[in-house]
């Protein structure tokens, strides 16, 4: 199986700073995600995440694992992010238990389908290390996230977050959380620099909804190796289209910082 | 005298969101200037700044009042800010005193060649108070102003600038403090966004330098009204060609917050 670990590599020491973008799939059935593929593809996005929560067949496991074929097929050396997004941080509701979404988990990365499985911190100890020994048996990296929908807590609270994904072994940190102001976007924004200081892991941060929409543009310049950007369809409040990104990262080419920090 | 207060105009409640753009005069002759004039007006700047400590007739009133006429004449409504830079705060050595400075800043404003006269604050009480009365006898507004071409001060440090100003009867707070790490940008940003909570004028704030750049482009989502962007020449570092604000303003528009901070 070959592995596409873009984003351990965008974020390595002396890596030229530039985000990669993300486009998530949320299509609700296999025909629906083909269409997104038709529309996203073309647009050139740098990961692809299969929000498998959307898709409502997966409680089937040989639907889910053709449609990871079809994905993997069209996207070619595209790397594919895995995720069930649980109710509790902004997914859709499913009729797996945690148990069932781990099986699933294993069998889309024994099948080569997934380059980077993402759990919940909230999952919690058992289910993330769970997580952690199904990644590596198949390869795949380790996206340990945390999503508050709500608020943005403190820059102590988004660190520890970022911290415990490190510490459960992932390979990549996330946290996402709503801006009700300019100042939790600075919050967020310093708790990604000091986590990009202290952890020796990448990470993928952002503020949520209006005020957020900044992070999705320029996280990368304060530690943030991933940007979501609307492809097709939207899975967050604040996401921009990919286009708008790409366009502003070509104008600003050279104009900025070459280096992550 | 018509007065151009779009500053305090931009910053108002309800007004919408961008940042002005002022591109600077940087000449060291009449010629000079002209030809900067001339590059610079198609490319549309909300407004001019004349660094007159750059041109070296300074000292010659009468000199300096023709070539004001002369931008006078060519910028047509565009508000003009008349500016001398200190050495202290990264201007260019000028053969005349405070007196003289003041002096010559009374005699451009009679003439009605300036919107904004721009006082550092660190020239001291007697010589702010005299810029302050000045200002008022010639229908111009007052930008109190504070450079740190070094380093970035606390955001308490930076705060208590805005608020001197804001104290010496500025119409505009004006701080601008070199970043040595994206640490400094959000530094810079919280202290902006806490002037804008606690005092009642429009702010101009940046962070100089590579790492500063970001808030030339998004100051003006964490509160500061104009950014300086070059038109033919820099006036500081880590300015941004005016055409790349714009271009970004442009793809931006609709995509972000409405309304100031």
């Amino acid at each position: 199986m070959t592995s596409r670990r873009i984003i351990e590599e965008s974020a390595a020491p002396g890596a030229r700073q530039r985000p990669l973008l993300c486009t998530p799939l949320v299509g609700r059935t296999a025909r629906a995600v083909e269409e997104e593929l038709e529309v996203v593809l073309p647009k050139g996005p740098d990961l692809l995440e299969w929000r498998v929560d959307c898709f409502e067949a997966i409680a089937l496991t040989a639907e889910v694992l053709a449609l990871g074929r079809v994905i993997r097929a069209r996207a070619g050396d595209l790397p594919l992010i895995f995720t069930r997004r649980s109710t509790r941080e902004g997914g859709e509701p499913i009729p797996l238990d945690e148990a069932g979404v781990l099986d699933l988990y294993q069998a889309v990365g024994r099948a080569g389908l997934a380059d980077y499985l993402d759990q919940e911190l909230s999952s919690g100890p058992a289910d993330l290390a769970r997580a952690r020994a199904i990644s590596r048996e198949v390869g795949a990296g380790l996206i340990a996230s945390f999503h508050d929908f709500q608020r943005t807590p403190t820059v102590d609270e988004l660190f520890a977050r970022l911290e415990a994904a490190s510490r459960a072994g992932a390979d990549v940190a996330k946290v996402a959380a709503m801006a009700r102001s300019p100042e939790d976007v600075l919050t967020l924004l310093s708790a990604t620099l000091r986590g990009r200081r202290e952890l020796g892991l990448p990470l993928i941060t952002m503020s949520m909804g209006p005020y957020g929409s900044l992070t999705r543009l320029f996280g990368w310049a304060f530690g943030s190796s991933v940007s979501f950007a609307v492809g097709a369809g939207s899975s967050a409040p604040g996401q921009l289209p990919i286009e708008t990104l790409r366009r502003i990262n070509e104008i600003l080419t050279g104009a900025l910082l070459g280096e992550v920090p």
